[in-house]
């Protein structure tokens, strides 16, 4: 049975999976559907569970989402409905006002990303990496002592913490990219689109992306983003992701489609869709 | 003071890291010095603490390394001496020999290269990902129930562990391309080099990376590998690191290479060196 009207995310609650999902379901009445792994969040999707997720793609500071790009790859037919820009926001979050900082916990990403702050303020105190930003807020509202958690507001909220310090990160410019996930590709409507693919081309000649790309320029296509990821043969073969400018209903980008698909060894099609910038400031 | 002799890697003992710099530098009779995070080992060497250091830049499953690339990048100015690729061999350790499994610990890579494996033998044992793969090897040595390890065999005579099952990595073909980076760019000597470069370009034209990769094509020369990372200015601004092969020395390299930095808006120039396949069976 196909479920409609439920949306997979990365949970557990209190994550910025969460919040973008509650940006963009609440309003439609959805269901939300907290899974443990980005994964098996798609492979959901992909077996008729859910409808549709949201899963992060990329993000301005640490790059890619690894296993969102290989998941699209290796392992379902999906097609993307809709990108999403999140500006991520750092709180350092304590249980009581006054107490002292020894530990400092959270997710190994938020702590490299505040990395310059924690230097400057709290120069001796010990940084802990956790699963996940919510189970770090968890362990300081448990009652571990002198400790405090890196998370986002919500979470703060979700356990009753204390706000200590806004916005940490050390580059104001931190944002992930969400991409929302379906079964079929997104009928086209007017806006501004983006089309993404994934292929593989002969790695062992000089001038095969050249020649890719050259498809690309000759059409007046601008490729925002290439991104490269082991094919999963051998060391030294990949497999090349591309977001690019334009719909698939457009006649240029309909051409260096055709084009690319003939001069790779492996084709894939992620769709066309529109581009969404809500929360940012 | 600038220390000579001493190379760094990633610690603690154990790890694959400390295998690929014992078949290096063994003979040579340097002082080994674990460091616990990869940019701390890397700037050890900038700072002239240690002379070299050897650190993982990419696996055959995993892909990049990021870590890696962003100090590289962004934070010392340091030349790859030499190439090392090396096969990861994954193991289930256990320390008695008849115990019910119920829990398997490692880090999430190898835990994510064995996952079919696992579910085939082991559908209900509970995965648990920490920090490294000797930390989990220390975790079930010191007597954590039901509990079985994936590391490697050294980590495993280490601690005395038995080993359960061999090479259970699901894909043949699991091997970690390491770097050795130095102060100085390497001498030339006989033999097949790769020369590795990193720069940024205007991502707002159509077929700027087009362009770049034009001067490649047209030297003839191969570029074995290409990977965005964040410029962390904004989302969508990216920085290339290439590899490709040949030498500085080469005119054709030395063509290419003067074009490719007249067409950047920054470049670094990583090094020219040998490509050395030690274990692989």
């Amino acid at each position: 049975m196909i479920s409609t009207n439920i949306v997979g995310y990365l949970g557990p609650r209190g994550t910025h999976s969460e919040d973008v999902c509650s940006n963009y379901y609440l309003e439609k009445k959805w269901t939300f559907q907290p899974y443990s792994t980005i994964d098996t969040c798609i492979r959901a999707v992909a077996s008729g569970d859910i409808q549709e997720c949201i899963v992060p793609i990329e993000n301005s500071l640490e790059g890619s989402i690894n296993i969102t790009l290989d998941t699209l790859a290796h392992e379902v037919d999906l097609y993307i409905q809709k990108e999403v820009v999140w500006q991520i926001h750092n709180h350092l979050l304590t249980k009581s006002v006054n107490e002292e900082i020894h530990t400092i916990v959270s997710h190994a990403q938020p702590l490299a990303q505040c990395r310059h702050y924690l230097t400057k303020h709290y120069p001796s105190a010990q940084l802990k990496a956790v699963e996940s930003t919510v189970e770090a807020v968890r362990i300081v509202a448990s009652g571990a002592k002198n400790h405090a958690a890196i998370a986002n507001i919500n979470a703060s909220k979700l356990y009753n913490m204390n706000v200590l310090a806004r916005d940490i990160q050390d580059h104001p410019q931190n944002c992930t990219r969400f991409v929302i996930l379906g079964r079929q590709p997104l009928e086209y409507a007017k806006g501004d689109y983006k089309t993404s693919i994934v292929c593989r081309i002969r790695g062992d000649k000089p001038g095969s992306l050249f020649h890719l790309l050259q498809e690309l320029a000759t059409n007046n296509i601008n490729l925002v983003r290439i991104e490269s990821r082991p094919a999963r043969t051998e060391l030294g073969e990949y497999i090349f992701f591309m977001d690019m400018e334009g719909n698939i209903t457009d006649a240029n980008v309909q051409c260096a489609l055709k084009a690319l698909k003939q001069k790779s060894l492996w084709f894939k099609n992620l769709g066309s869709y529109i581009v969404c910038k809500n929360n940012i400031l």
